[in-house]
């Protein structure tokens, strides 16, 4: 049980202050690491710009994101550079030279390189341990004459730079570890969290972490509208994002939520992470202790909680973790309105991938098997559907008992067409919403496990499906676990 | 399957006739059953009259109900006679001499007597198997002037004499008939159904048997407002029956709904069963033959349904069959609540009585048995009510995994308290709403049936038992029958 403290506000603001001095101890990078990573980073620079000039490509240079911004974390090893072209070439030409350019420069730097593609190509190296993102992008005067969505990226950092000082780059660090602690840190699918470029901008509007977190506290979902700069017309805007659990205008690109890709539950678990840690100051809320589980767990939550499981277990290959996840949701989401129309409860629901090649959706069930019988709503009395209502289910085969008329309305107790959840998946589960990919997978080949061969799959998949598993149907929201644990 | 015919309407109205006038033969009485029924009313009247003044009770004597008004059906035993008593006498008074001259005059008869209370003590006399009703009420100038409810009635007979020619009370014999047929004659609570009175009413305000029906096709529940008679202030009338599926004002008390029996389903079923047989004119929806059933139907078609069934068996004595029925549906959507509650799906439910001491209550559930996990829905992130609810939930006894946000709304998957329904109803049965004097009997004893054990309970119950058990359970709304045959 949690207990809430009622500790003056005084001793809990220097308590915050203690934690919030340990923690920027640990995220800071220190000079060494700092050193090293700049090193790098000229390095990088003036290879691919050698590179250029060897191939007489006219580019400019530009390091990005959250080492040009200087709000990385110690330990981070991303660093992303850009390759801007005049917005003259065409972008099959930049996309071509940019990624030969790289190429060339991680080569020779002896760098392994594997090429990516999220809104366009890009090439992705690894040297020194580091992963080094290098995209082609144009070099355009203004985020109005974008021609790729990446032009965009580059006003993002000068933007951030010219907004915050050495004392918010530390507040910017504080919010990404908090974010990344409560597991909310991330605008890819699979989190649906926060970008490091929205931690930016909160901490740009509202001053410092704490005062974040303090705002937090009184966000509502679908009702919060952040701006740094207003914007010309800011009713229509707000009408443009009407159905976003966040939103945080983009200052370079006032059309643009920065904060789109941020779930309503994500959202909801910052809010009331916010709330409980300022109720609750601890460093655990930054660095949380992660429970791992054994298949010993895994049998024991499922003889607790005695209820029914169905895995299916599909290989697929994906270009993106994101594409990835998006199908696998769509999907997910999808088998669950099959179940659920067909009568079967689904108390909860799981998705997990290796983001390799296997996927697993996963479904826990009040009931695997239902009654041959079913109630069927029909038409009101009177009503124009009476008529095709009786012809169709007096004296028909698949009526049990009825038609009667039940509170106004007339009912038939008729045969249900799959009294099995695993049928019901095997012969209809290509009828609805899927992630395209994901389908085409399926109609090749998937398994269904249910209760305790699931077991032959953990076999299969190991440890990290174990913990999925079990954090599913044993754990809680991790920062409970802290809040719990302190009191 | 029902094959709507698209017959001209003159072919339609041929047929209509020939059948309403073979009906009409049959629940006509004839004038040999007129003259006996007569002969026994007179001895009847003379008799009361004569220990009337044998006591020097000043009194009249007046006959009421269908006999008075010529719209009784051949075969109908029934015969109701009205003591009524001067105004300035006290109701005890009344009450205990009505009864006294009663029980006199039917013991000279020769008949034998059975006390019964409706709003206020009467008599139930057999006699020459005619069910002989004597009533005591006052003789008042008029229904303002009522003292008991009881005194309303002799107006009623009164009205409809004074509205009523021959060919009318015929078309009331077969719309009384129409109505028996479809099984929706009586105000009693266990029918909820048309009165006698009512019937005669809606004959007087359409002119006939088939205008009523016709009429019935365009009926709304809800939304059908009937008067004969336009009462002083309409609108205020209309605001005291919102709510009532039909209406139809009593012309001798215009603040009485002469339908406030009639249940939605009961309306609904007639004004259906207008609609069919208008489209399929038939004798046998006036004379439908009920199926009977044998166990051995009882035991298909629970293999057929492959459900639950759970039946509570008490036994209980109440005044009159109208109290054991209300207080009996009562029960029967207290525990439906309970079991729903507690996350076991009702498919169907039914209630059983022999009106003397035995009641069952019967659901029918996808499930007696639910797993030990069940999701419970918490606060909406945020709110003031997430403080409470994670005290309550993290790290409780009764949590298995969670709280999670979900649809950003916290999340539990708790222990559930019942995982059994037969335990969830031995242990909660009295936590809901029920008839009083159920209840008590509850108290005292019950015993629960589940699945295959109802067999042990029809042993002891017998045919009745089951043939209402397979008539939930196989059957359908009985005019169905005669529709799918015809076609």
């Amino acid at each position: 049980m949690i207990h809430y403290s009622r500790r003056s506000s005084l001793e809990k603001e220097k308590k915050l202050n203690i934690i919030l001095h340990k923690v920027l101890k640990k995220i800071k990078p220190s000079t060494e690491e700092r050193a090293k990573v700049m090193l790098l980073v000229k390095r990088v620079l003036d290879e691919i710009k050698r590179v250029a000039e060897d191939n007489n490509v006219p580019c400019t240079i530009e390091v990005v994101g959250s080492i040009a911004k200087d709000t990385w974390l110690s330990g981070d090893r991303d660093i992303d550079v850009f390759i801007l072209f005049d917005p003259s070439f065409s972008i099959e030409t930049i996309k071509s030279l940019g990624v030969f350019i790289a190429r060339e420069a991680v080569t020779r730097l002896g760098g392994r390189v594997f090429e990516r593609y999220a809104q366009h190509p890009y090439i992705e190296a690894l040297i020194n341990d580091f992963r080094v993102d290098i995209v082609p992008a144009f070099k355009v005067p203004s985020v109005k004459d974008m021609k790729t969505p990446v032009d965009r990226t580059p006003f993002h950092t000068r933007y951030v730079n010219s907004r915050l000082d050495s004392r918010m780059r530390d507040e910017v660090r504080l919010l990404k570890q908090f974010l990344k602690g409560i597991g909310a840190y991330g605008a890819e699918v699979k989190v649906g969290g926060f970008s490091g470029y929205l931690a930016e901008l909160l901490v740009i509007y509202y001053g410092s972490f704490l005062r974040v977190l303090y705002s937090a506290r009184e966000w509502k979902p679908f009702n919060t509208f952040i701006y740094i700069e207003r914007p010309a017309d800011l009713p229509s805007i707000q009408k443009l994002f009407k159905g976003h659990p966040l939103v945080v205008l983009d200052p370079v690109d006032p059309k643009r939520n920065a904060a789109a890709a941020l779930t309503l539950d994500k959202l909801s678990e910052f809010i009331s992470a916010s709330k409980l840690f300022l109720e609750h100051p601890s460093e655990s809320f930054f660095f949380p202790r992660r429970p791992t589980y054994t298949k010993e767990d895994l049998e024991e939550t499922l003889a607790t909680r005695n209820s029914h499981l169905l895995a299916i277990h599909v290989k697929c290959k994906f270009t993106s973790p994101d594409i990835l996840w998006s199908q696998v949701y769509k999907s997910l989401g999808g088998l669950e309105t099959l179940l659920k129309v067909h009568g079967f409860k689904v108390i909860s629901k799981k998705a997990w991938s290796d983001e390799v090649e296997n996927v697993v959706l996963l479904y826990e069930l009040v009931t695997l098997k239902l009654p041959s019988v079913e109630r069927h709503l029909g038409p009101p009395v009177p009503s124009d559907r009476e008529e095709e209502f009786l012809k169709k289910y007096v004296g028909s085969e698949i009526t049990i008992s009825g038609p009667f008329i039940e509170k106004g309305r007339w009912v038939v107790y008729r045969k249900r067409r799959y009294t099995n959840a695993i049928d019901l998946i095997k012969y209809e589960y290509d009828k609805v919403r899927h992630g395209v990919q994901l389908l085409k997978c399926l109609k090749r080949e998937f398994k269904i496990y249910a209760d305790k061969d699931i077991f032959r799959l953990t076999d299969i998949l190991g440890k990290d499906f174990i913990n999925t598993l079990c954090n599913w149907l044993k754990g809680r929201i991790y920062w409970l676990n802290i809040v719990e644990s302190k009191c």
